[in-house]
């Protein structure tokens, strides 16, 4: 047996409802098609330790109030999990790991939406990355307005609330998608989509990328 | 009213069974009678949410194993909450916090005994601790053979067994003995207490070290 070439490490990016895990699916079977082991995957969580480390960042009704850097540290502690337990052994066996939303959502979210010091996370990074970055992350971009109307119409139909919008204001959300476009000036692995296309229009800028990342591909 | 000096902050370290509980609830008492607000308080753990994280640590029961790395992040989460939450608070107001373990234990025990980077280790302390240090840290020495024998006795008079003596093999508890004394060699902060004596002669000790504490001590 050859040793497999080690697979491709991919992540969704976005605000809420722009339609990661609608494209995900499209991803995963656009590259099983073609014969490649494809993991999904999501953050925070992915692994059962994960995962229960994700329900104690969510579940937060306390009479004490979560610190800030304590969410920080748990976000990573199971990032750390994640990526040892999970992704790093696919990525090594040959498999393409794709992940709904990663490290660049915590800067997002926690840096810019929450204003923690950037250099806290950057460092956290540093140790639980190792150096470790995606191969492509593909980010994709509607107006706030667009992503909150599909996510309430996902909700409307599912007959559930839409809490996280009534939970934090406007200008979290903005802060938010100016932490995305900030990292894509930091970043060559960004492939911006416009995601307040048809989903057909979305999917066929998404099949272009993946084109560029089948082996043998000239990116 | 005048504002109070902020309280000090007193770590009690030591291997396993040596009488860091039966000290603190000694040197608690001790203070009171001198009319210092004390705040007895113990890690992993200390808030509601760090022992809510505590128990997830110490639960290991997962068809997944923890990576050493996760367990580290989880013990700093703790850290972080236990130190806002709790311990700087208690400090601002006038009280004197022992804490039973701290960060010395991390290092003792995931550094030198597990044998984790203690760069790593180094750095999550700088940023959860932002330059805090303990004001003087007890540490209570014995033979291994003393906490053990001591630790068993517990135990038997409880009806309990004495797992974790049983789980880790001799030599990690040697390097984790080693891990204290490197730490003293750093540290002004640390009183090397023999914890070997009978009960009463360890108190004299003890009280000697609080008696240089006390406001107006020449120290
Ligand atoms: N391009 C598109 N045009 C119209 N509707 C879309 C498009 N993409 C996705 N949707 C629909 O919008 C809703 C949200 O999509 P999806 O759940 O994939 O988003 P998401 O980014 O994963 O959201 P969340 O951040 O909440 O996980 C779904 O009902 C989906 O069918
Ligand atoms: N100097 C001493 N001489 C004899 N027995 C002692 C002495 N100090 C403590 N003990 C007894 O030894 C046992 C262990 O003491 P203790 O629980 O205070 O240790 P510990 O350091 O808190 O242990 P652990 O690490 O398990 O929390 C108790 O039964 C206690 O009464
Ligand atoms: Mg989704
Ligand atoms: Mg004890």
């Amino acid at each position: 047996m050859t040793k497999p070439q080690p697979g491709l490490f991919i992540t969704f990016e976005g605000g809420e409802g722009v339609g990661k895990s609608t494209n995900i699916a499209f991803c995963a079977e656009w590259l099983r098609a073609r014969g490649i082991e494809v993991v999904v995957t999501r953050e925070p969580g992915g692994t059962e330790i994960a995962e229960t480390i994700r329900e104690r960042l969510l579940k937060a009704h306390h009479a004490e109030t979560m610190q800030p850097l304590t969410e920080l540290l748990l976000v990573f502690a199971a990032r750390a999990q994640h990526l040892q337990a999970l992704i790093q052994p696919a990525l090594a066996r040959g498999a393409w790991v794709l992940c709904d939303r990663f490290t660049d959502s915590t800067i997002a979210y926690q840096g810019f939406g929450r204003q923690l010091p950037l250099a806290q996370i950057e460092q956290l990074k540093a140790l639980v990355q190792q150096g470790l970055e995606p191969d492509c992350t593909l980010l994709l971009e509607a107006p706030l307005a667009v992503g909150m109307g599909r996510a309430r119409g996902r909700a409307d139909q599912a007959g559930e609330a839409v809490d996280r919008f009534e939970q934090e204001q406007l200008d979290f959300f903005e802060r938010v998608q100016q932490g995305f476009d900030w990292l894509t000036t930091q970043h060559e692995r960004f492939r911006r989509i416009d995601a307040a296309q048809p989903l057909t229009a979305v999917q066929q800028q998404i099949e272009q990328v993946l084109l560029t990342l089948l082996p043998g591909a000239d990116s």
